[in-house]
């Protein structure tokens, strides 16, 4: 892509733009954001502690306010030049504080990430405020994505692919290796190939192991006939790619052939649901009817996909119970899987992006059942 | 340390009569543990969803009851062989009905981590239960260690000092590099000398970003004359070190040498300060006057230390606002720090454990002036 197409930078003030208008559908005055992944969405501000406080109605933003404390002073200007910033080391209480003394009137909080604890403590504090629970609102923002955001996650998948394709280069996979070396040299590749920081503990589950869903990498010497699964993604600024592949050490018996053809033509359905409007356990059911066909249904154990983006997992979730619909522009994973446990099991994942003409397909590695000699 | 003197296993059954102990003084029959770091120090299972059931008077654990979902089956019979395991994706909802169905009375929950939307689902489900609020019983009894967690401790500290020294010892320090790729390479060394993974992501600070407490790795490049500091840990076993290192690359100014001594008598004073019955804030103020004393006390904008364990932070904290009170067998650090904006910082920080005659010092990496050449 010419650099001239490229989004460098977020675009934080539409984004609070966008907010503003769910508070408004919401009926609360302001909102009071303390999930640190939403306020970095919100402003771009990384660091450990904060609050932010954002107003129906302050098209302006002169009370569009974030507190963090005295070690992010610098940072906090730096990241967020756009907005008043007071330093507080109790962020929260700073704000509802100048929202008591705005007089505000209903001040939505998020409910699904506040403490009990935290929210007696709010209550206490007063501030003649009335407090409203309001869950999931930036979450609803984040599930789709903006241009930059999908530029993070391509160039976070990349790094991933370009780490298995080198990590397959390099023999570095080969009987008599163990999980946690081949885990551990996946990872520097990653960083080697751009990643800030690995999206989560890298899966790598040989044998036996590979029947776990969420196996840790062990000292379990890789052998001649192992599924080898790989779990694993990359980070690049803030933004995480997902990717499962399963391969094979030398020759593949018969039921390996069978049990990945069928996890492959199962994730293929369920990539080819991927479309706006459709439900979340409308895609899960695509996927899963084609292995309760192979009567294979019990050993898929687990949801078909979620969304992905600054945390591994976000909304929506892409499973039997799912109630949200596909929205273009959401980025979700789609990954079947079948275990026999104690003998082996094969998973398929793919990062996408929904698109009306079809998925756009973000994690490129081949799924072409990977023989390694 | 001779091999029959390791403590191999976390006697898992040993903390949970800790924790009756303490539901009986909290007037509570069962609690209901739902933060997973909790749900490992008292059973092991280190699965990403999981929550337990431990009543007060339960001595035989009949009733003691982990639940997780399907994805976790293998892996909690392996880790969590001696208690009943339920399996159920709404694993909190299948403990309160268990709850329920044993008539329990006063139930406790952890009103420090449940969301106020979980706490109303919970209040919605009922069950005759009388929902109390108990917060942070389990990370009461987790600030004293006991031995196999100073030994992982002691394990991760050691990984963190010798990938430092094996920095150095490569010439791996020098001018012309930048911060991000000194990191990696840090990190990398910390994997080769035993770490699972790091504890957090590591901060190498060079030149005017040393003022920055709590800098992220940046393209920088090192400069002769730069003060580097390092922040950085191990983890072994689920167990955390934390470290703190700032170094000088060439001949040392004349004002960095007077910051380096000060940080350095400042982390002294707190270090002699740890001992059985001393106050948090006391210890605080041990290190923080000697900064104070020498005019520079706005630029120490930080807490002395926290706890360290299977977090990173834990209690107790030590600041100028910290309540608690040390006992023996706590695991702290002692972090001072000075920063002069757009000039550079000094910080040094140990990780140690609270002991009667003196405290025990787990990272053993020289507080010497190192001058890197």
């Amino acid at each position: 892509m010419p650099a001239d197409h490229e989004v460098r930078r977020p675009d934080h003030a539409a984004r609070r733009t966008a907010l503003r208008n769910l508070l408004v559908e919401n009926r609360v005055d302001a909102l009071l954001v303390t999930d640190l992944v939403n306020i970095r969405y919100l402003t771009g501000f990384t660091g450990s502690n904060a609050a932010l406080l954002v107003y129906s109605w302050d098209g302006s933003e002169d009370r569009t306010v974030i507190c963090t404390d005295g070690r992010y002073a610098t940072q906090v200007g730096e990241q967020v030049p756009d907005l008043r910033a007071e330093i507080a080391r109790a962020s929260a209480r700073r704000i509802l504080e100048l929202a008591g003394e705005w007089q505000t009137g209903r001040v939505g909080f998020e409910s699904h990430v506040v403490t009990v604890d935290q929210h007696r403590g709010f209550v206490e504090q007063g501030c003649g405020l009335q407090l409203v629970p309001a869950p999931g609102l930036v979450e609803q923002l984040r599930t789709v994505k903006d241009d930059y955001e999908v530029e993070q996650l391509r160039a976070a998948c990349a790094a991933a692919d370009s780490a298995l394709a080198s990590l397959l280069e390099r023999g570095a996979l080969r009987p008599g290796r163990t999980e946690r070396q081949v885990a551990r040299e996946l990872e520097w590749l990653m960083f080697e190939h751009g990643a800030a920081a690995v999206a989560f503990e890298t899966i790598v589950a040989a044998g036996a192991n590979s029947a776990v869903p969420h196996h840790r990498p062990t000292d379990a010497v890789l052998a001649a006939g192992d599924f080898v699964k790989f779990d694993f993604g990359a980070v690049v600024n803030g933004y995480h790619s997902d990717m499962t592949r399963t391969l094979v050490l030398g020759e593949p018996a018969g039921w390996q052939r069978e049990v990945y053809e069928l996890v492959r033509a199962s994730q293929r359905a369920g990539r080819e649901a991927l479309k706006p409007g459709a439900g979340c356990a409308e895609v899960d059911a695509a996927a899963r009817s084609v292995i309760e066909d192979a009567g294979h249904g019990e050993l898929f154990v687990h949801g078909l996909g979620h969304g992905v983006g600054l945390q591994i997992h976000e909304a929506p979730g892409i499973a039997k119970t799912g109630t949200g619909t596909l929205l273009g522009g959401m980025a979700v994973t789609v990954e079947p899987g079948v275990y026999f446990p104690g003998r082996g099991g094969v998973r398929i994942e793919d990062t996408l992006v929904v698109r009306e003409g079809g998925p756009e397909l973000l994690t490129l590695t081949t799924k072409e059942l990977t023989v390694v000699d």
